[in-house]
């Protein structure tokens, strides 16, 4: 397995790195003097290139429903949320409408001095209020700060930088890694430069181990953080015992474990200490509530007595 | 190669495809009745499943630019367009916010009776009504028939659906095939069930070639109609070559050939008789301009010679 310094040495970084990274560093420095605690949201799949000139890649199912849920309960908590996302992936409060076409809900009409003009459909206006105000609000306390990333490595260079952004502040920080990040990769250099061509037969890719970031995260970038890892899984027979695992390996604070299918119903909050299992009722799913609601209530509780502990 | 009779016995139809198909019949003989002549634009990329309880695919980097822009192209030209687009791709009218949180376009009022209220934001109603204007018109004449497709399958059952259904009209028909479909695909009886497990080691994918669709739908589903393939490469050197080449295996009508990088500035519209250079200048780019509207306008004279010789 590539190590994650030989990881960071045989690929670049994303456009925009320097400008993010700052981006970054200020929000968590001016949060952090505000007294507020802090969480990175990590959300959306990330891109692996089969192609240097990239046409095809390797992806996962993710769109960044779990991320987006859970960064707009954050800051319904009164966190500072640095949500690091895949691009044109779910987002807070825009998320809301993602099946909607936006101009289903507006009319033409006509002003008084008869030029065309354009208005929300009174229908409509009940389902925006609500979440037009929280949105505004959070852009008035400037309580969220959106980047996003692309490619496995675009993604890995700002987790890092986040993290080490995180190492100043201790046990306020939370890093909530909720993407699903590709376990598998092509280095830069095997990398063939021109679109595969399709006339030379079947295709046989081969792809090298991710280097588990987690290790160096919990190590060396943010050390006194508390740190969520997720994981997903088809199998429930290996499910616990894979968070377990994990729990061991890095020596981090909480494994989130769902089924791919049952995500959005159960989840089970893996510590350590103990086991604790989140459920929601079919009358809860049916009212509209998400699973993500209970999660952060869950982990603001753990992160506050993390604090008073450490 | 897996032949195309093989390739959909060893495949599920999409859900709700008798729906779909349906659908796409009503259209094309509403549209045929009224003397309309009918495109069906494929737009987007086609994942191909890594494993049957998906997590992980193989995609591509089209967001379906090319396809949304040319179907609101077709539609200004009177065609019924029948849109045939990856999920959460782009679409035809919402693509000019594609880079808009659409929140940001809205107020919070109050009603006169105190109640709160969303307002467009003045500033943006201008840019706003042209395209609301030409979506309303759309929707009022009822000449856009969208159907979403996610996997290589979905697509190629969609296809085939609506090949089929312009086998009736004849040479009214355009297929403008502008999806960016994936080359290779694993059999539905080479899977693995669940998500292949990290701890493994290196991950060897061996591929199988995708059939080409294009010789049984000239050939066999909708052999009068107007066939339009798009030909994508990063190398020059080939590209003209394979798409002469693509016309001749296939007996088709026209090739769009273009580069990766350039695709937005300049293509060969390419027939067996000759080759068309389109390009944009400078300064029709920077007046927002789009490729696309070229593009469609040469096709419609083309095909409108095609139905004439038919």
């Amino acid at each position: 397995m590539a190590d994650w310094t030989t990881y960071f040495e045989g690929s670049n970084p994303p456009e925009k790195y320097d400008e993010n990274r700052t981006r970054i560093q200020e929000f968590v420095s001016r949060h952090s003097k505000d007294g507020r605690r802090l969480v990175l949201v990590t959300s959306g799949g990330t891109r692996v290139p089969l192609e240097s000139r990239t046409v095809r890649f390797i992806d996962n199912f993710s769109v960044g429903t779990r991320g987006s849920v859970s960064a707009e309960n954050f800051l319904a908590q009164g966190y500072a949320v640095i949500f690091l996302h895949r691009l044109n992936s779910l987002e807070p409060f825009t998320r809301h409408f993602s099946r909607v076409n936006f101009l289903d809900l507006l009319s033409l009409t006509t002003t008084a001095e008869g030029s065309a003009d354009v208005q929300v459909d009174p229908q409509h206006t009940a389902r925006l209020v609500g979440v037009l105000q929280r949105y505004q609000q959070v852009k008035e306390t400037g309580t969220l700060l959106s980047v996003s990333f692309l490619s496995l490595s675009d993604y890995l260079y700002l987790l890092r930088a986040a993290a080490e952004a995180f190492s100043h502040i201790g046990p306020a920080a939370m890093l909530y890694l909720a993407a699903a990040v590709s376990d598998f990769y092509i280095p830069h250099n095997e990398l063939p430069e021109h679109k595969i061509q399709s006339a030379n037969g079947p295709l046989q890719i081969t792809m090298q181990m991710t280097p588990k970031m987690l290790s160096p995260l919990v190590k060396e970038w943010a050390p006194q953080a508390f740190t969520v890892s997720f994981k997903l899984e088809t199998d429930t027979s290996i499910l616990i015992k894979k968070a377990k695992q994990a729990l061991q390996k890095y020596s981090h604070q909480v494994v989130i474990a769902n089924i791919l299918e049952t995500r959005k119903k159960t989840v089970t909050i893996v510590t350590r200490q103990e086991e604790q299992v989140l459920l929601m009722s079919d009358s809860e799913l049916e009212a509209g509530m998400e699973i993500e609601e209970k999660i952060i209530a869950d982990l603001v509780k753990r992160h506050e007595k993390f604090c008073q502990e450490s």
